[in-house]
């Protein structure tokens, strides 16, 4: 089976211009048939507090309503998936920016509210797997915004979560490996020393000694589902060079 | 050879979400391939206005600085185009968002300034035909946001320049209709008459008495400058519906 790359990027990274170059350099540098999820968020918080639109967030999930909605598709769909996208270009990368409703790529429903209405906000539902393999088979670099799509609206989405049901979606027409990128070495123990190789068994014991605790649980939580699903791979850190060996790995091996 | 559409819708319309939805109840009924493109300097303005970024035009057209530029890729880029999209595939068709740079479709140089510098402002150079009938023949509606890409940024571009473009590009692929539409009946003359057809030799009678003017010249220009590349025929008006008779013509023959 053919391989494919999919790399998350988050906010951090995207939101300064040097780190993004060099993002984007080592992304150019990837061969084969690659996609790019991005996060936004900081984007977002900072379009609301110009525009005076309170940010809500619970859980470090944003609280999505009409006003925020608009933002999140200027900044994730707008600012930053247009100036990745040309920058891509301008590496000889054949960059096509999509947000969920394009081609309809990624549907969704909106998440029903319990306690906590989170607004527009979406949880992934369906992947359009053939329309995207039609674009990398055709030599195009598909970069997903954080934005699905309800068969109405545009939903605000997580990009992690984006980033693991495409891996998931693809799984089974290609060797896929999923990377997410983020401006720390990769998942740190409490002493701060980086984890090489996390395993279902090694990863209850970090989490049962609080060895890893907030925003890393639900990005391990979605590595292990989606090598459940059939993805190959999971890294967690800086680099994005596959035969990097000091990249940190998220495997059921 | 078969037709192509290509409508450019204004601002006017668009950033109505009620005659937005009927245009594009209507645009859906279009049969065959086609292209949206659309305007969206409006939504641009009042996003500066909130921002507190001051708008400048000279004879109708934007002078955009950096900040401008980034309000331009958010709101025709983002907002306007992505929901554009996502009302489209609500209604079952196939869409995709394009900025000049996906696919590296627009290929612009920035203006040169002379007596006026209009800043990140684009006159477009070469359209990707390929890529753009590779979508059109799988299927796929383009929708086009008012952004070329010079190799290395987004440039804020003319939107009817933007429509006479493609159409002209792709006039040797297809027998290309493109429509100018607009909130307006069409052409109108001095008495506020709907003019139904134009010849250059009643345009230039037109021009001389007056009757014609203002932002409609340009857009008359580029209708014939289109019908001398090979276009088939140009509307000008509300309706897009092919067959209405009602609708104005602008045509060589």
């Amino acid at each position: 089976m053919r391989k494919l790359s999919i790399l998350k990027v988050g906010g951090a990274i995207v939101e300064n211009p040097a780190s993004l170059g060099s993002f984007l350099d080592s992304f150019h540098e990837v061969e084969g048939p690659k996609i790019l999820v991005h996060g936004g968020g900081r984007s977002a918080s900072e379009l609301c507090g110009r525009l005076g639109i309170p940010v809500k967030m619970v859980d470090g999930r944003r609280i999505t309503d009409k006003a925020t909605l608009e933002v999140a598709i200027m900044t994730y769909g707008g600012l930053v998936n247009r100036n990745i996208v040309a920058a891509l270009q301008h590496r000889g990368e054949n960059a096509l920016g999509l947000s969920g409703a394009d081609l309809a790529c990624i549907k969704a429903v909106k998440r029903a509210s319990a306690q906590i209405d989170y607004g527009y906000v979406g949880d992934v539902r369906e992947v359009n797997a053939d329309a995207i393999c039609r674009l990398l088979e055709s030599g195009v670099t598909p970069v997903f915004a954080p934005l699905s799509f309800d068969g109405t609206t545009l939903l605000n989405t997580n990009a992690d979560s984006i980033a693991a049901e495409l891996a998931a979606a693809l799984a089974d027409r290609y060797e896929v490996s999923l990377r997410y990128c983020f401006e720390k070495e990769g998942v740190l123990d409490k002493d701060g020393v980086l984890i090489r190789s996390i395993t279902p068994d090694s990863y209850l014991a970090l989490k049962s000694s609080a060895a890893v605790s907030g925003g890393m649980i639900p990005k391990i939580d979605n590595a292990f589902a989606s090598l459940g699903r059939g993805v190959r791979e999971v890294f967690i850190g800086k680099t994005l060079v596959q035969a990097d060996a000091s990249s940190p790995r998220t495997d059921g091996r």
